[in-house]
Parts: C-alpha cells; structure tokens; sequence
C-alpha cells in the first residue's frame, strides 16, 4: 500500500424522491446559482420544473443555461463562465448525467480564473478553487457526482482532456434512482462500463498489498454485474437503478483507489476515439478494455487470475494461470456483449485508418506513454486499437 | 435499499511517517489546541514528543490533558471542557486509540454546550456543533477517527453510553500502521474484534436489495480476517498492519451503513458488560456477538447463509440451511478463539450473577428492546447473555 491523502466531502441525498431537498441544499450554499443542464429529457420528464419549483421555494435566484451535450464543449464552457462573471453568480447547480456535471465543474474553475479554462485541461494552470457545484444526477456512470475529475472536449482542437484535482468534489449530490428509469437500454450499459471501467482502472495496478482496496473494487464489479441485467429487464426495478447508481458513486470517489496507483491507460485511448468520433464513452470503453487486457495480462497473470475468479467466478485452472486469466477476460468481453455494448471499433463503425493518429495524440506526439500498470508507448496504443478493430 | 444521506468530510493522511504532517493539518484548523492522550505508551515511544514538536514548529499553542483510560470516563471529558473554556482552546488533538478519540468528542461537544455533557449521552440533549478535533490514531478498532460517534463511561453511575451525531466526525485522521507495530497481541485482536463487530452490526438488518453495501460488508470482513493472523505472527509486517488501520475506518465511517438499518444490539449488551466489569470493549464483543447469532439465526437463515459462505468460504448446505448458518457462526467463533479472545463471559472472570441487572439496563430498565435485526427485550438479552456464560 502506498501512502495516501483521501477527503470525499461531498454530502449525498439518495433515496426515493430525493430531488425535492435541492432548494434546501442549494440555499445552504448560494442565493444566486447557474442551472446547468443538457437536452430535452430533463425538461419532459418534469425533473427540471421540479427543480425550479424547489429553488423557488427556497429563495433561491437561478439563471438557466443547457445544452450541455454528451462529450461537453468548452465552448459553452465559456460562455457559462462569462454568464456566471455578469451575474456575480457563485455556484453552478448541474442537473444530469457526467457531461452536465463535468461542464458544471469546468465553469466553477474557469469563473475565479483570470485565463481561459482550457488552460487546465492541458495542464497549463492548476485551479486553486472551484465555485460551489451541486449535482441532481440523473445518470449513474462518470461518478463525476461526487469525484474531483471533469472530461471536457474541445472541438475545434478535436481534443477530449481529463483534469483531476480535489477542489472539483461537488457540494453535494442528489441521487434518486427513480430517475433513471427512462434511462434508454444503451445508455444504461454503457454508464455501467463507464462504472465498470472506473473500478478496473484502480483495479489493476502494480502496487502490492492492497487487499482491502482490491475486495471493494470487486464487491462494485461484481455489484455491478448482478444488477445491470436486471435493470435491462425492467428499467423500473428501483432495487437495481438503486445499487448501479451508488456503486457509480463508490466507483468513482477513489476510495476504492487509496493506497494504490491507478492506470488510466484505457480511459486516455478511448478519450482519443470520442474525440474524433464522438461515440458513447461506455461504449469506447467496452471496446478498449478487453483489448487492452489482452495486450497487458502477461505483465501480471496473477492479478489477472484474481479478476477472474473473483469477480467472475471462473474456476481456476491451477495448472494453466494463463486460461484463466484469459477467461477472465472473456468473461467482460461476453458480459459487455450481452447488455447490448459493442466490443470492437468496427460494431461503433469506426474504421482504422486514424489509429496511427489517435495513438500519437494519446502519447503525447508519440514522445510518451500512457498509463501505469504497463506504459504504453505509441506502438503499444496502435496495437491495443488494431487488437480492437 | 432505504433513502439516506451521507456525508463524511474527515480528511484522512495515510501512511509511512504520516504523524510529520500533524502540525501543518491542525495549524490549518486552529492555533490553540487540547493535546489529548491516554497513558504512557505514546510517552514511551516518543510519539507525543514528535507531535509536541510538529505543533511547535507549525505555531500551534497546546495545553496537556492526558490520563484517557480505556472505556473513557466522563469526569475526565468535565476537565476537559473546564480547561477549553479557561484558555479559549477551539481543537481538541487526540493522540491515541478509540478512547482518546472519544473523550475529545465529549470535551468538542462539551465546551459549547451550556449544560453538563452527560445530557447527551443520556439523551437528553442534542448537540450543535463540536469543537474542531484532529487525530493522530494508534489503535486500529473504535473508528472514531472518522466516524461520527463517542462512548463514554460514567464511572458514578457505572453507565457506558453512545452517542452518535454528524457534528461529530472530526477533521482529520493521521495515520501511520508504523504506529501499531508495537501494540500487544490481544489489544491488536481486540481491535479487530471492534472492526468486525462494526461491520456486522451493520451487515445484519432487515432491509432488503443491499447488494453493494453487503459486499462492501463482507470485502472488509475477509481483510480483517486474512489479516489480523499476520500482524499476531510479525507486529511489523507493514502490509497487514496497514490493511487492519484503513479496514478499520472503512468499517464505522458509515459508508457500509448506507441505505440500510443497522442493529447496534450486540453493541448495545457489551456496553452494560464493560461498563461494570471493565473489560476490553472487543473482547466482550468477541463474547456476546456468537451468542447473539446462534440466539437470532433463525429470524433471517438466507442472509446467515450468506455469510457463512461468502465471508467465511462456508460450502453451503444447500438441504439443510440451518446447517450452513450455524457452521459461519461457528467459523465466527473459532475465528475469535484463533486470535486469543475470549468467546465466554467466564474466559474474562465474569460471572452470571448480574447477567439480570446488564439486561435490565440495556432494555430501558426493563421497559423497551435493544437491537434492530430482532428486537431484543430483558428476557431476550439474559439468554444471550446466558448462552455466553
């Protein structure tokens, strides 16, 4: 285990009709707020009336900016910031999934900065504080509900970047599973891979003696596994929305990531295909993954030979850890192929013309690497992605 | 899953010479504190003396109050609050285990208040704020360091009684496994003891579609339990001592709480048995907590079941359920017994004889029930009891 700092303060409401504490919980923070929202499905469920009748209630001066599409803009980013700067706004309330989220974050960080916020997303400038953000989360996936990362795209640049750092971590979070009933079959899946590869990401790694670590990443797999299928079946099966939207959370507040060092690798390549062809993140991620794993197992069979077993429950072949590790393996790929996710670029219809690309942009120029558990160099990305073809 | 909310901000500093950081985390807190320790053993190992000196070289100003004994007396925390209340003191910094923990709870919570602190623990008032506490933790068992509860002992009354409350969570938590290498064999067990019990007064509840949460439950238990032999065999082996420290917090910062009734029974029974015998609050938990299960088993078979085969590796038998259940208990137990605990209450020299009167007290005097997975009347609780003689 390797030393760690860890502070997850943000304050969670989830339960059954949760959403009516967000005037509450807004005004225990800010008087005058951005409502930070994406498309239409928040405005025809009700939600966002619900929303405003709340902050009403409670005294609470709101002005309205959505839009917020998947991948979010830095674009609207800005003009977020420019809105909340004009109206001395000091806390952006974000009423959605991770981009809304991500985006609400982004103009909490830009509206104190005296520079352009893309600044942080290439690690130009570290933000030394963000405005208050609340959350009403309506998709558990990025666990960006209570995480201190934000993934924003900038379009013209065609670059999709990730900024972490601990004055991210939202206030607070609503969290009501009843919410995410009218959550489509596709979009369900494909948060669970994001959920899925959340834990992986921490999951694999090179640190030794992380026993409790590894245990919690497997309870939020394996949770995650039981429930997925479940909520296919019936999308208003409270029980299962319930347990995919905490783990989502746990997933990502990186309890599950004290003590140990992270990888990332698969995320930071998947970034580079959303980027350019602005597919489902989770879907990126089913397909990177697996790929992945197949390039890397031989760095470490035994931990993969864990995941297998554990999380799988494949039965170890003592005499031949590599099988095993392999099954393992195979068990994601066909697991991420019966929730309806695709396991290869060309299912996404993504071709493989821009690999050489997207592995250059993911290594910096090709001068670097990505990831920890094995650093990928430029050659290494290029061969994941052909593996995913 | 029942509705809840959660929120822990207790930051926590992790690791090889984490202590170092004690002056900079309090001076970041307050520049007048109570430094609050139990005996010598923090004297011996010069602990207190690097602290002393972190504080000083980060211009903290601190006032002594040491001699916290195990199960924490309350006419300790009146001192406590008397000397706050003389020299302006707003941080209490506890350097030592649960007790210590606990009685700088009572003195945070004391100092503000205009009544005499027992009120709260009696229940008779409800506390608003808490003076900001810090710790420097060297027994992994109580949780205190983050969670949000104290136990105090009136040594006139002979009461020992819990009080939980979120203003109660202290700011931060330093911690070193270092620190727990020389703790004695049967303290470290004890300590585990606690962890467990934390967990499974949690683990065992009525609510229905825990799926995360219990394997949360169970992930932390198996870290105890494939842990706490290592650290007996070697006190120095860093990686156990560092998996029981944060498997510790983990298991009483509520997070394994969430969205589900706790039972707090067994708790509730050990509590009347230290508070007259004063014995070591993980070893009478170790004594009451078989005796509850072989007392309540058949309330709820699948969920005993359940943890017998996924905590304990239990083959299930699948024809005879009751079976499989009794042999986790009983895997409970002889887990204890491996350890060095005592799993009777005539291993720790008490008697029957007042088993009446610990009953009485638990329940009300008679008058309500302990406990929420059964709830346990006077009648009840003497047969565990009984069934723990």
């Amino acid at each position: 285990m390797t030393n760690f700092e860890f502070q997850n303060p943000t304050k969670i409401v989830f339960g059954k009709e949760a959403e009516v504490s967000v005037g509450r919980e807004t005004a225990a923070v800010s008087r005058n707020v951005l409502l930070h929202y994406g498309g239409s499905s928040a405005e025809r469920s009700g939600l966002l009336d619900r929303v405003r009748s709340s902050l009403k209630k409670a005294g609470v001066a709101f002005t309205e900016l959505g839009g917020v599409k998947p991948n979010p803009r830095v674009s609207l980013v800005r003009e977020g910031i420019k809105i909340c700067r004009e109206k001395g706004i000091d806390c952006v309330l974000a009423v959605g999934g991770g981009s809304v989220i991500d985006s609400a974050k982004a103009i909490g960080v830009g509206v104190p900065y005296s520079g352009d916020v893309w600044d942080f997303y290439e690690y130009r400038a570290v933000p030394e504080r963000m405005l208050a953000v609340g959350v009403v989360l309506t998709i558990p996936a990025a666990g960006s509900e209570s995480s201190p990362s934000s993934v924003i795209s900038n379009e013209e640049l065609l670059l999709k970047r990730g900024l972490t750092n601990e004055v991210l971590r939202p206030r607070f979070a609503i969290m009501n599973p009843e919410l995410t009933f009218s959550l489509p079959a596709y979009q369900t899946a494909c948060g669970a891979a994001d959920i899925m590869a959340h834990v992986m990401e921490r999951y694999f790694t090179n640190t030794r003696n992380v026993e409790l670590t590894d245990r919690l990443c497997e309870a939020t797999l394996r949770t995650i596994i039981s429930n997925v299928p479940a909520a296919l079946r019936d999308g208003s099966d409270y029980a299962a929305r319930a347990e995919i939207m905490w783990a989502g959370t746990v997933a990502h507040n990186d309890l599950l990531g004290t003590g140990r060092e992270g990888d990332w690798g698969s995320h930071s390549i998947e970034h580079e295909i959303s980027a350019i062809y602005d597919v489902a993140h989770g879907a990126g991620l089913a397909v990177v993954f697996p790929a992945w794993m197949r390039f890397v197992y031989k760095h470490d069979v035994a931990r993969f030979v864990q995941f297998a077993q554990r999380v799988w429950g494949v039965e170890p072949d003592y005499f031949n850890p590599e099988r095993t590790a392999l099954e393992g393996i195979a068990r994601l790929e066909a697991f991420f192929v019966s929730i309806g996710l695709p396991t290869r670029l060309s299912a996404m219809n993504v071709g493989t013309d821009r690999i050489p690309e997207m592995a250059a942009k993911c290594t910096g120029k090709g001068t670097g690497t990505t990831g920890n558990f094995v650093k990928l160099d430029e050659k290494a990305v290029r061969e994941i992605l052909t593996l995913a073809k």
